[in-house]
């Protein structure tokens, strides 16, 4: 499958450090929404996670997932839904310092944490915004 | 199945007209996401669409949805899933005006629109923000 085409207005909004919710498939079915940091690049979605999350365990057994990314006025937001297509350890920590550093400007604090990237490759997309720079359909 | 029980500091959070984000399960067995208005009543999430919503579609073939709600600090922040277990027109528009007297303090400013209500009842929450006030879990 080709990638998602994405406006270009529409990438550079993906490329600022924005707000975000990421929603998973529950093993019961359910989805799970949370707020998480991101980053874009190359067409694709990167999220990390501690080892230990749970919804780590589920998007190793559905890859199906969504993310929202919110502008600080809210009413600016971007959504894509895709597919996990790739899960590693960061052992060097080296993805959870570039997300903690696009956030923050910092390092991630805590060195010995077991963490682990997940990178997404959206399939489809809405977008909405009250002057249709971002909207995905007319506005209104 | 009695009604889930959240921490007071919890309750109160969720009344706040905070930034949202709710996750339906597409045709497809994607997630999608999108920002929402919503309001919390008697452990009920209220949300309000359009008629012409993808979403209502979906929430009507499966009621299974999620809910992030994040404080303007969006570190701060409460995830619920659960059920639609009610749509319905919302033929006087009092809900999406109570909706949007919530959020913009004014009346809904479309009186022809068609506009649908639907209920959430939660079945389990994730709560994190750094002084765990709103965790559901220890922080850290």
């Amino acid at each position: 499958m080709p990638p998602l085409e994405l406006p270009a207005r529409v990438n550079e909004f993906l490329k600022m450090p924005n707000h975000a919710v990421i929603a998973c498939i529950r093993p019961d079915g359910f989805p799970m929404t949370v707020a998480t940091w991101y980053d874009w690049q190359d067409g694709l979605i990167l999220v990390n996670m501690h080892e230990s999350r749970s919804r780590l365990g589920w998007m190793r057994k559905n890859p199906k997932v969504s993310v929202t990314v919110l502008d600080e006025d809210w009413y600016r937001h971007v959504s894509l839904f895709g597919s996990v297509v790739a899960i590693a350890d960061d052992v060097s920590l080296a993805d959870i310092d570039r997300l903690c550093r696009r956030y923050t400007g910092k390092a991630f604090a805590n060195r010995t944490a077991k963490r682990v990237s997940a990178w997404i490759e959206p399939k489809g997309w809405h977008g909405w915004d009250d002057d249709g720079e971002l909207s995905s359909a007319p506005v209104r």
